[in-house]
């Protein structure tokens, strides 16, 4: 182990999950133990935080808030979305972390994100590297589209899915209550991978979920599409099918670009992703005559901390814990991976993962873990995810409403 | 007590709950118990199955799956909009009707739902008593739109309330992260009443709630709606406004009927109640040319078991088991209502309501709860929902995925 003795930075990016406050906490309360480190600061709104010089002092918060953190939603210190261009191409950016690495004598930089945020880690580490400043950098994982490379998971995933698997099992039973049929068209988030949107087949695995799932990473074609519904309604009077916001035909144009000639579809309220449900619905009802129901999650499956796992938020927690561990044992530039241990039994064990190996990569759905129609999941597949969604995070509770965190939020100086 | 030996018949109708199953619950058990009911049977779909002769031996199901209903979302039994005609009109369904309880000598006939249900167990309470046929004749609330005459509150809205406060906070957090603002708005059911949608003022109490709620009980005047978010977002960089999916102007058009000129809003799309949200959601963008996100929380809102109200379930349960209680002793042509206890205690007790004075009654918020530019509730509102979402409804858990009742579904004969 070699000592170094300094402050530690804290920062979230990208897209909030039920989640990543979890992962705040284990970096935040483990750093505030160590020794070696002097003080432990929360950057504001990400990267933003550094470049403002917006910090907070972790040290000032109390002890039962941070503790709320492991079950509040969202990113508590803000986020921020702003991608760095690379040093070489405009270095001002590089040069102002490094101002105010040097002002908090920064030796601890923890970045808690998904690809892009690894690609901002890198990028960051190794401009400090190239200028010698030394500085311990740690990328702590989390992402709801489990599409990070080098991880068999990611946090944040294990919880968006069972909300998922949870509401696809209430619509469910809701859809059948009448006597009349209905095609209900659940849009799940997912860009580019699916593995949100494939979390549905674990309700269909207990007669509640989807009975056509469709995913990003095979192409989308319509009339397969109508036709797979038309069969699923025609024998069972009704169909629940699961859609990624990301369905996109060969060409990579996505469902809300689509000019479906016969349906006049105009390019009202399409410009942004989202809506591919609403429109599939207008497709299904235009061509087979029948009631249909379009539901978009939206941000409600990021955030629903009530029904977050139990599993997620403990190895969310762990992956902000080991991230500081390792970085007091001298390691630098990696990113904290999950790898699952062998036999029946699931264990998750953590590893390391150089983050530049994972800066800009995609995980996605292998094709044999899909059904050969291509509008379903096969056993493969929730083998892997059942065991990401098991156990309830019980939110805390005050006047029967859920009790999140406060920060203080004291700027340090 | 006057003693009438026979056969008890439930059914549940209009659109589901997170526990009209609950009621059901408490119908079947305590019928189960009671030794004047010879038998106690289903009906499917409603008033469907009487009409169908589609009836379930409740007798034959296994009391574990029974407990369950307690936590099982939506109508186990099916469930129907069918609308009887009056009697002197066309007596023919009634004649079935009276024919079947006849068949299967039918003493006992428990109506759970709304105020549709309570007018057509009105109808054959009195159908049956001209042609002189002894059966007792009860009404069980249940509505999440909290619109039901007569009582305090229906079984239904708590729970519906409970969930539609989580998801404000959770998506409040949410919106907050980003340091670069947001128009979040947020559609919640309820056509004429707009109880659901003022429950999200509890999560505005807790400062993670809407900054703007629009109600259907007031006319909804586009330009003021701007005016009001523009004013929220100048203020405070971003803005949540939780509407109903009822919103009509003066002359009764719904928002989504609107044809605003200078949107160019076609009628793609909007053919459906629903949608208020994305023309809203359109309207503030082109007007202020911000960043908008519309959710509607669909069905969701009516079947999250997963965060029902414990009071909710406590007091549906009671609802049943009191209807059947006072059939026995005699009563007939009542809906049990709830009536709150005097004192600054929350206490629900039941009461009798005279079933032909519910039917076709509407109870909307009174405006007095409501502030006077029409935007948000008064402390008054919160006072009167906050206890109904109290208490955490636990549902049981397989698997890490919710274990709902599995009713064998026996057929009398």
């Amino acid at each position: 182990m070699s000592e170094l003795k300094g402050a530690a930075i804290f920062a979230q990016s990208g897209g909030p999950t039920s989640v990543i406050n979890a992962s705040a906490a284990g970096v935040i309360t483990e750093a505030l133990k160590a020794d070696a480190i002097t003080h432990v600061y929360g950057s504001a709104h990400g990267i933003r935080g550094m470049l403002d010089d917006v910090i907070y002092d972790m040290s000032k918060e109390d002890g039962r808030e941070l503790e709320l953190l492991l079950t509040t939603p969202s990113s508590a210190l803000g986020s921020a979305r702003y991608k760095l261009k690379h040093y070489d191409e405009d270095d001002r950016d590089y040069k102002k972390i490094l101002d105010l690495f040097r002002k908090y004598d920064i030796r601890y930089f923890f970045f808690n994100g998904g690809n892009d945020s690894m690609d901002t880690c890198s990028k960051i580490g190794r401009y400090l590297q190239k200028v010698g400043y030394e500085c311990r950098v740690f990328g702590v994982p989390k992402t709801i589209d489990n599409d990070l490379w080098g991880t068999d998971h990611c946090p944040g995933f294990g919880s968006a899915a069972k909300y998922i698997v949870t509401s696809f099992m209430e619509v469910a039973l809701d859809a059948k209550v009448y006597d009349t049929g209905m095609v209900i068209i659940i849009e799940v988030m997912g860009r580019n991978a699916g593995w949100l949107t494939a979390a549905s087949s674990l309700a269909s695995q207990k007669g509640l979920g989807p009975d056509l799932i469709y995913l990003p990473e095979l192409p989308f074609e319509a009339d397969r599409f109508l036709g797979d519904v038309e069969s699923v309604f025609s024998a069972n009077g009704n169909a629940i099918i699961a859609i990624s916001e990301g369905l996109h035909d060969a060409d990579g144009v996505y469902v809300p670009e689509m000019n479906y000639q016969n349906l006049a579809v105009d390019s009202f309220g399409h410009t942004q992703l989202g809506g591919a449900a609403s429109i599939l619905g207008k497709l299904v009802k235009d061509h087979l005559n029948v009631k249909v129901r379009s539901i978009e999650l939206s941000l409600l499956q990021r955030c629903a901390a009530h029904c977050a796992s139990r599993v997620d938020v403990d190895e969310s927690f762990l992956a902000g814990k080991m991230a500081v561990q390792h970085a007091l044992e001298g390691k630098s530039g990696y990113m904290v991976g999950f790898e699952r241990g062998p036999g029946p039994v699931y264990v998750c064990n953590t590893k390391l993962v150089d983050v530049n190996e994972v800066a800009n990569k995609e995980k996605l759905i292998p094709r044999e873990w899909v059904n050969e129609a291509g509008n379903g999941l096969k056993q493969e597949f929730c083998d892997y995810a059942l065991p990401l969604i098991q156990g309830e995070s019980r939110i805390a509770v005050e006047d029967g409403l859920p009790r999140f965190a406060r920060l203080r939020k004291v700027r340090a100086s």
